[in-house]
């Protein structure tokens, strides 16, 4: 199973492909951060990310994408940008027929740390110590991308484990 | 000159193009919702109103796009959707190369009705005289998205008169 982790954002936008099966450690495909600049006006920084992600997508050929939910409790200014990143994200999967899956940041660091308090160097130390990378991922923004692939990955791996267990001891239907 | 508004929504979004030239009335080309299903995925959601909007766009030809500003002090479930909307008409603009301009309720109600506190009673009955329609929009995302439109043209005359008469005097420059 191959999947993309999206960080959204305009400035920094954290792409980060991981492949790998349920309950292995996965292996890093492929990293990226996009950045569109400030004064570039908001249509032209979406469509660049838009043009980014089709490209990474072409490449890379992920079969999930997983983006992480925005809350509007952050910053009002930032958290517009972020969710209009991460509407582009979730749009061109769809334009992909891929399948979108959200994760909240809690479930991201819970997911690779052990701990949904887990700050950013932690996160950081854990993608780098999951996928053996010989350097840890930069700047965050990347990493946060990749521990949201492993996310989900490992959170899609268990369901299916525990749907699987539960049909074997007609415990469900 | 031809102007595309956008009341940007995830299950009704308001699409209006006016025609006209600054300082007279302008005129309706057309006016549309667009309504997307709740329990679609919001993956399918976004890509149904991007096909859509590019629809409307190459029927309607606008020169310039209007999308109402999302404040996050709205409802915090309501604001993301309606983030993400607004995000996927900026890029369809964008993608056509027209200018996005971004105006808030507050400039789109005076704009119409002289009151940036007007209630949608108001702006409904004065976008269908302005445009001299023999029956009101609906639903309300209609006449928003109209509304905006001709906010869009009138503040852009505006802007541009005042711009050629300090030109023609020396005032600036």
């Amino acid at each position: 199973m191959r999947v993309l982790g999206v960080d959204p954002g305009l400035t920094r936008c954290g792409l980060g492909v991981v492949e790998g099966v349920p309950g292995r450690a996965p292996a890093l495909v492929a990293v990226d951060v996009v950045r569109t600049r400030a004064d570039a006006g908001i249509g032209t920084r979406l469509l660049e990310l838009d043009l980014a992600l089709e490209a990474f997508i072409a490449t890379h050929r992920p079969e999930a994408v997983a983006v992480e939910r925005v809350f509007s409790q952050h910053n009002v200014r930032t958290v517009m940008g972020t969710a209009q990143a991460s509407a582009v994200a979730i749009l061109v999967a769809a334009r992909h027929g891929l399948p979108v899956a959200l994760h909240t940041p809690s479930e991201m660091k819970a997911a690779v740390t052990g701990s949904g308090r887990a700050d950013k160097a932690q996160v950081t130390a854990m993608v780098t110590r999951i996928l053996r990378l010989a350097a840890p991922p930069t700047p965050a923004d990347a990493a946060d991308a990749l521990g949201l692939a492993i996310c989900h990955m490992w959170r899609g791996g268990a369901t299916a484990r525990i749907e699987a267990a539960l049909a074997a001891t007609g415990g469900r239907g």
